[in-house]
């Protein structure tokens, strides 16, 4: 499905005089929101794969329609997005499941769709048909040899696509860990799985990042062999400085302060980049900012500070990308929303006084610190990320409009109502 | 200290233009902005007497100065409160700290303040001196007969301070429980607890009302004998129509779903009231609002939701008391800010479009669902809140005010800077 | 597979003199050690079908070989388990998957295993092949009369497939509830699934229980419309006096007391049964007694303490039921060491000292109640567990006698490497 | 109080043919019992002086009597423990309750009980009299230079208390952080911290060891400046060799897997010593092995593995001391309790056969992992810890014995029934 320039514009054209309305009020309430649009048009969040389908719990999968069927699909539904927004501009494939058959064409259709290739995914967390040895004990963590071998090498296999299709990142998240005390020896699953991520470390070409991502529990109950991101740091940290943690707000013990976990990781150099959604039990995947949105906006609060100590770049020194599960909401409305939210709490977190913060803190004013920060999240930004997307080109409310032009109508028509997303 | 007219007036004057643009957009933005507005005017937060010093926690307390040394200094700092905000025109006393001894002087003290007596409190989870026996090992739960006599004898006491002071609610929070395994007969102390329950809901007046606190654990670190909302509803369905749950939102384990709790609650015609405040670990007491305040919109959504079904009345059907502890904040600031927090909350659930939102859930529309609720919590209600304190002859914005005229400093003077509040 | 008793006799004579030395210490540790072998006898518990199959998450599922693939194999699969221990006599079906084409052959089937049919298990979690409507949004809760209707039937249907084989209770799991603020009207879904389950009430037998089981999350990430002890114990008691909660130790919030709600449902007459598994994280559906055994000896403590309070008959006044999933072992063998850690705690139970422990709570001392509840814990009663088993004709050792028997190797070559269990 | 060694042998001679018909059978059960033994009688836990009174809670304290009242007194009272226990041959001192007037007195009393000095504690989470500045808003992480400094010299103090006494090792538990978002700058407090250590860490002597404690929450309830094991190891590997992590058990947050934690710090080195106690909710500092037994063993069973395969000497290269709190227990036997809980989780860690373990972790067999560890939990150890004690000349039951002579009574007739101990 395509979706034409003049349908955006018309849906614009329609909402533009409210929309003036609410811009020309907050940008007079905000001293820097000129700069913060700026920064919002350039903000791109990276869309996986695999969050284009339905997504299920063990217990059950309630599909949709019109999934995508291929990876052409695939794009051609981040392309939607970015159509509509214009803050998907990426993708981040999940291997063996969108392994390209022709590279150079898919590179091609990609960039018609004005889409880059995120970080590639590597996936030893179940069995493929056909596959020689059985993850059902770990991979990088196996006490054999030789399902380590296999899954070494599925890793550089991985790389190797994303250099062809011009991606710079490997993400590894690695599902190994145990059910039940006694499984593991922990010292030797941990040294085990240094050694396999050494050989992957040294497949990374120089202008690579590998990101290793850390989960407490599930789909292993009892541990997990990078449970958190003491134990992620740990190995980065050994594996050199291309190596860097990947934070997943949903992969946490209840409770777990994920802000200061951000701004150390940023301190010590070592935060490689995240992955979005919201969660309220566990890794629950629930679209971003569902839930805790105000956790959201202290992370990014915490992001932009960190990052702005370090003179890093906002769109490009860290890896941006959602990774939600949808058993319940159309996958591409529920990537909107999760999109939005993002937008929100970057433009939040951009709009902070960070000079009466810092002085705040200088002395001890916890009630003035907690005033900036509150009202930073309280002021309602929503006018500036919309005209972001006007400026882009996009859509000013994209969920509307995808509504409207009855997208997913349209993609079960062309798919067909049983078409299940690959992957997951 | 008193707070003179004229200086609200000057501090308001200051602010009013900006206020009333922004109030201007706001108005234009949600539909029954005066309806809320007039809402608002009318609803008050009561603040408990144990909550105007600072707190502490087993490591230590770090005081301010200048705390109320009486409850008269209490009396005048909630005064002080709703002078500047007109929303804390209720304080709830907590027996033995605050018995009157004058209660005619009291109640003529209170009232010049605009002041009601909200519900009164019990306090059996320490030994006062001179006292006879013991709750060590808890007070209405105790195997000891004549430990249940003095705890229920205690609590009888609090209703009738409470009738000389017009208050016409007794809200009880039992500590009792344990600490380890085996110490206690589940069955027992429950009904050991019922039964003290019911000696003192017989001396319950009958226009009063009994308010039955749950808290899963602290200061018993195995078991709580009143433990969650189950076992309230519980005791409060065996105990008759004047008994209701009251929640304390820090009260709960890891992840609880609050909403749902008060939904259901309301439901069944036995929720009594709230104390407020906020947590990220557990029953933290820390400023409403501070931590999780999309939280704190979802209960209010609930509230508005559940109360109009039934037909109540919003200021009076509920009892609403924050109970908050404030270890690093100067008390009184951090008062304001709940109490902003819990005003913003109740305009956002009334500015919920509710026509739309059921339409939404009865066709499982989740998408649309999750747009109407982050727009009424995304839009920008302090100028409503703002507002109606301006009307009703408050301040714009109580803590600047009550800084800029140095209300802390003077309470310092006036009382001295060891002056440590009674109770708690 | 034919387990023959000779090759039974065999292991326990091989076994026998250890164990004799072993039974005789602890007999003459444990005063009423012969009475508690009695009751261990006769203590059984039922056997889940799903659980003869190699379970798995959301993220994969490593199979075994040998699973059952039809009812037959599944009654085989539990009559080798009580061939084994004697204590799993009873399997409980799953509908749709385990409907009997030939109910009455399917006894004959049973009967000459030694089992008996517990509770019959309703779903609708998950939509089946050819069915109508979808439960997407959930069934017994759902907006939509015509699905609530198919829900109902459903659990008619299965109360009417558990009279044909003599059981006489019906297990509801409700996994209706919602994954995002504002999806439900929390009064509504209550009222619709208390009307649906009024339905079902009224199709149960006279002679039959309804086990209504709670859980705070998953499938369902926001809220879950049975979501705890609280929520089911309101809906039984207005359904009536043949309705029950049924507790399953996974599906609590982190923390919980689960000993504490147990006493209390038994006081309260409303205890229905059980669902043993483990669990560190949440439904993790680990064998019983694997992460926490103290936990599981101290609701058997309750369980005993209030079963003969109330005169009950702890073989069958509450239903016993195995509920894990086995990603990482055999399922056979998980299941054995589940039955023998309830066993083990079961008898653990029945060896406290209760003239003591009473005599410990009525005196506040804790410590040595403490003592009473860990020297029954830390005694070894293994003997005491075996012994039923030796008295009852099954093996000392069942798991080992499992391994020398190549059990799961023989099921392998009769069934098929690939054979995968059907139902979740 | 003096305990005379007739006294004990009275007391041993009552119980010891009991004891020895348990030994005989426990000894014929475990192949190492006797290397096991004489593991125990080298094991020595220390005490810390806050352990020595009633603990409490923000809500209140209930205290006993019969309390120490001095310096003096403290080490009487361990020294008593240790007359019956032989386990408990060390205290640790908290500074500056507990600054010795006559260092040189208090060694030789110290020496007559049998005792030497464990790790000294700093303590900077509250006030003292007459301090000069406040640690309101933290010490070592203090946005004060001045501030720091005096937390700084207040441990480097404590440091030459304890070379004074002949300690080899400082603990810190900071108990720095915040109680609002925003509050602090993360980044900042922990470079303000790391500095502040590396003075601290400059005057640490070269035999010393500096253990650094981390902590999930409380008193700071948004976080904490060393909130986790990764946190502490990231600041101990900066300091140098002499530093190392403390790991507290209730120190977590929920769900925690300790064990790995505690793997992975012996791994890499840096695992100094631990606080035991127990926990349901939080750092609810009870009992030792009173709630999650199971968990205490598979902690032990990674210490005695990582121990040895380093190398290292069990009872002198790592620190261990109870840090627990006594609401409604006698202080004392409370702690007695606590020991025998790790002797037994030692012992049996002794006793787990190793060849085995790895054989079953080499082949995945996940059952025959669970089946050896929980064999060597359900194995009941107690008469070999007793004998650790007899051999010792302790006493076979110490808190049978501690009744029978009526320490408590005693104490108090010589204290007074109001004699509160000193610190927290």
């Amino acid at each position: 499905m395509q979706l034409e320039k003049y349908k955006i514009d018309a849906h614009n054209n329609d909402l533009l005089s409210a929309h003036q309305r609410k811009l020309a009020f907050i940008s007079s309430e905000i001293e820097n929101s000129e700069a913060i649009i700026q920064k919002l048009v350039n903000f791109q969040i990276a869309i996986p794969s695999w969050a284009l389908g339905t997504g299920g719990t063990r217990f059950g999968r309630f599909s949709g329609g019109g999934e995508p069927r291929s990876l052409e699909e695939k794009i051609e539904d981040v392309g939607l997005l970015h159509a509509l927004n214009n803050s998907s501009g990426a993708i981040s494939l999940h291997i063996p499941w969108d392994i390209p058959q022709n590279p150079q064409a898919i590179k091609v259709l990609a960039a018609q769709h004005g889409l880059r290739f995120d970080a590639v995914n590597s996936n030893t967390f179940q069995d493929q048909p056909g596959q020689e040895k059985t993850y059902k004990f770990g991979s990088l963590q196996n006490v054999n040899r030789d399902i380590r071998k296999q899954a070494i090498e599925h890793n550089i296999e991985v790389i190797k696509h994303g250099i062809e299709l011009g991606s710079d990142s490997l993400t590894i998240w690695l599902s190994d860990g145990s059910c039940f005390p006694g499984q593991l020896n922990f010292r030797k699953a941990y040294q085990n799985t240094l050694e396999s991520l050494e050989e992957i470390y040294a497949a990374i070409p120089d202008n690579w990042k590998l990101f290793l991502e850390y989960k407490a529990f599930e789909p292993n109950f009892y541990s997990t062999t990078v449970g958190d991101w003491g134990q992620s740091y740990s190995y980065v940290k050994k594996l050199g400085d291309k190596a860097f943690t990947l934070v997943d707000l949903g992969h946490h013990l209840p409770n777990a302060n994920i802000e200061q976990i951000v701004a150390l990781l940023l301190m010590e150099g070592k935060l490689g980049g995240f992955h979005f959604n919201d969660s309220k039990y566990g890794d629950d995947d629930l679209t971003a900012g569902a839930i805790k949105p105000y956790q959201l906006f202290l992370i990014f609060n915490e992001l932009v500070d960190g990052m702005d100590a370090r003179g890093m770049d906002h769109t490009k020194d860290l890896g941006w990308m959602i990774d939600a599960s949808h058993n319940v909401k159309d996958p591409l409305e529920d990537l909107l929303q999760s999109v939005e939210a993002i937008m929100m709490s970057y433009a939040q977190a951009l709009s902070v006084d960070r000079i009466a913060l810092n002085k705040a803190q200088d002395e001890n004013d916890v009630v003035a610190a907690q005033e900036i920060l509150q009202n930073a999240f309280r002021t309602d930004v929503r006018p500036l990320v919309a005209e972001a997307r006007l400026r882009a080109g996009a859509a000013l409310n994209p969920v509307a409009l995808y509504r409207n032009l009855k997208v997913r109508e349209n993609l079960i028509n062309e798919r067909g109502a049983k078409a299940v997303s690959t992957g997951l």
